[in-house]
């Protein structure tokens, strides 16, 4: 798969074919089947929010093929960032983006960059002042690509996370074979905080990428953000699958091949998360992943992305049973990572 | 030495025979002898606590030999993590050691952990409202074991720094030589904070597992785990070694080929820690090491694992003094990290 | 170039002809014309003040050649350390640099090192309890040195920043050509903090160094530390160039082939930078470098360490124009840290 140069910033910046390139490329690397031309390379990984699994796929993928990844916590161990244009920067901010873009991808041949509002350690709260839209621009890394003189990567923004789309679509595959029309089930799950759509957003095309039925079952005022249902069906379309919404659990998880679990926050509450907390309380019996609803479907895997809070999203027994392959979604965190740098690198 | 696929969490998980076969490997590395067959993999270390010799010696060791590492810190830059079974996760912890295991350990060859509540920066004192045997259980990298699919290495519970042992024998065979019957005096300090006893257990084993006179020598109170003293004794007694515990600092001083000094806590304090502070401070002036003490010593070497405050664990004198090895004991964490990973490794 | 063992502390400790072959291998390195003898070596860099381009820039240097850096943040994820004789440490700080020094450098070839009391994140003042001339003694990297045994690069102490140097003098051998008898202006500028002079000190001999005819252009009480000035003034006429200051931006401006800008300090208001605060605000319209100042000179190239506070220090229409190459200078950083490394390695 040759992608060099390339950005990857939105799930839709890729075409099926080029997923299911990398997902090729992905499965012969696990494999051992090929190496992954990184050898001496670098990669920038700047993490505005924690990651375990994002930062030691990212970090193990360039390792384990003679390059390497350095780390970097903005506000912590470097500057304040600065992106508005025509600032008088006399403020907080040391360093503008016009600068600290073209800089490092000058030094080094790839940049990852994970910045969302709502990614959290522990109980606190992301904050989210202005409206979900806002956040939604994702400026920072779309001013920093805007600059930047080598690929980026994103490692999770507030609209999308496509290396985690990727890691599912590639699951996926391996689990399933042929996938096109097979029930893809993407379910939503009630949760202490208000959390990103940002992977719900990406997991919906790693189903949708691969031709499959997709249901996306959420109480009513979760509904993912129009433009990206309405990106999602059109193509869907084109490959002979399906898009469609329901609360009604039963339904969906009847005959389906896939449940992925995933909490979100409404897209109506941005800015009013304590409220939030308070109105989705009596969703909390209902909206959890168990054996019952799991019995339902066809055999159905279970999938999350992790970290996932055990009898939250989903009771011990469906994560602990036979079923469920979260642990090997986790793992193509890997083998995608190394096939996404390796396609996207200087050849 | 082969030791594919093993854990070492306790200082008694490997056998004198492999302490010997692991000496002779790191010695053999120092001296540019044999490589490491560690090309292109990938070691996760996760520190709980602050470290300087532990995480430089373990990255080093990699680097040195083609590998890296990828150091952690839990709940700062990752999630909070939960080991308890059956818990409803709705408060702080974010991802479970069910999950977290197997997810670090496919991405990367070996884990190491440093996992201590007794081990802070500066002034701060370690916390430890159960008592000794409650830490002293080390749930945290037992119950990640339970669920690793690569080896996982201690790098300092509550309980064992087997690492440190390790590091200890080799710089007593390189300075001694032939060690077995030689006199060894693991010596209590006085120390402002109260500290873990998983280093003087570990150094109690480095003699041991020489075959070694060892005297351990304490004020009253301040004995360490009868458990670990036990199996010490046991080992000793194998190896034509032996064991003796003592407050008479004059006797266990005279004819000493190696003092090795520590501070620890008494067990007896866990929970107590300023009471502590107040009833040992009689202590202070009679539990240092001197030169005055050294000299009653067969040309006694001086250790110590570092850091050591200078004129509150030994004096200047002994520590600038020629009969001082600490710096060698250090750069010998290096050596045996690289021997341990080498072993340990998938072959 | 082979300055195997040497350390590099302050700008002072090369020689002309010295800098003239770290340039040369640098551009060499950056053409893909040699390699760098950094595989499987290893350097700590030690940071106790954030950084961006230091950091990626050594850490990248060692990487693309096969090397390592792992870097070390004193006091979050290490222990204090001392550097005073005959402490008691009793307090606060934990080890001593008698022994940290040569730990670190037995297990690593390099060390970094950057300890400014200046350095900050954000709006946050740097303190300065002493006097300038106390900070400037740099004591913990002269200590560090002291009980080294490997070499000791520094990172940005108070008094020097000699990798900013280098890579200040290879961008103008790159963009000049020949650089003999060239004008150069070291303008400072206003900012809302007060900054270290490690940084101007060390692009002044970045100059000197090519034999160029320097003007030090700062407002009355802004003098850069006079036996630097001194050091500054002998090296140039040694090389046929020469050294002055004034006020008088006109004159400055006027021929200029570089001006380069930089924020500093007083040297008397150490200890007082609220009081400099005030006392420096009617400095702010005037002393900017924006297009109306440039015009006046002989197409003068633009230069900056970065971070740059964007219409504060220089303007948007300077910093974007067509003879501004802080990009170029920053990435001047990588090749530089490689050739340095590569030099002062064991051969």
């Amino acid at each position: 798969m040759d992608l060099q140069g390339r950005n990857l910033v939105t799930t839709l910046d890729l075409t099926p074919d080029e997923v299911r390139g990398l997902i090729d490329s992905a499965i012969a690397l696990k494999r051992g089947e090929r190496d992954a031309a990184l050898s001496r390379k670098v990669a920038a990984l700047v993490f505005f929010n924690p990651s375990v699994r994002t930062r030691i796929s990212c970090e193990s993928a360039m390792a384990r093929y003679g390059g390497t990844a350095i780390a970097i916590n903005p506000g912590k161990d470097t500057w304040n960032f600065e992106t508005k244009e025509g600032v008088v920067m006399d403020a907080n901010t040391q360093e503008h983006i016009r600068e600290l873009a073209p800089v490092i991808t000058r030094m080094c041949h790839f940049v990852g960059i994970r910045k969302s509002e709502l990614i959290t350690v522990g109980s606190a709260q992301g904050e989210a002042s202005g409206d979900y839209y806002e956040l939604a621009k994702d400026e920072f890394i779309h001013r920093f690509i805007e600059f930047a003189e080598a690929p980026v990567v994103n490692l999770e923004s507030n609209r999308w996370h496509p290396m985690q789309s990727l890691a599912d679509s590639t699951t996926m595959v391996e689990k399933l074979g042929e996938t096109r029309g097979q029930k893809y089930v993407l379910t939503w799950a009630w949760h202490p905080k208000s959390l990103p759509v940002a992977t719900p957003h990406s997991q919906l095309m790693s189903a949708v990428n691969l031709g499959m039925d997709v249901t996306v079952l959420r109480p009513e005022g979760y509904g993912l953000e129009p433009e990206v249902m309405a990106a999602a069906k059109e193509r869907a379309e084109a490959l002979g699958g399906t898009v469609s919404e329901t609360d009604d659990q039963d339904a969906a998880y009847a005959g389906a091949r896939v449940v992925c679990a995933k909490a979100w926050a409404s897209l109506d509450y941005y800015g009013r998360f304590d409220q939030e907390a308070k109105d989705k309380a009596p969703l909390r019996p209902d909206w959890i992943v168990n054996e019952a609803k799991m019995a339902k479907t066809a055999d159905g895997l279970f999938m999350h992305c992790l970290p996932v809070r055990r009898n939250i999203i989903v009771t011990d027994g469906v994560l602990d049973g036979p079923l469920c392959v979260v642990k090997d979604e986790a793992e193509n965190r890997l083998w995608t990572a190394a096939a996404v740098f390796d396609a996207i690198g200087k050849k």
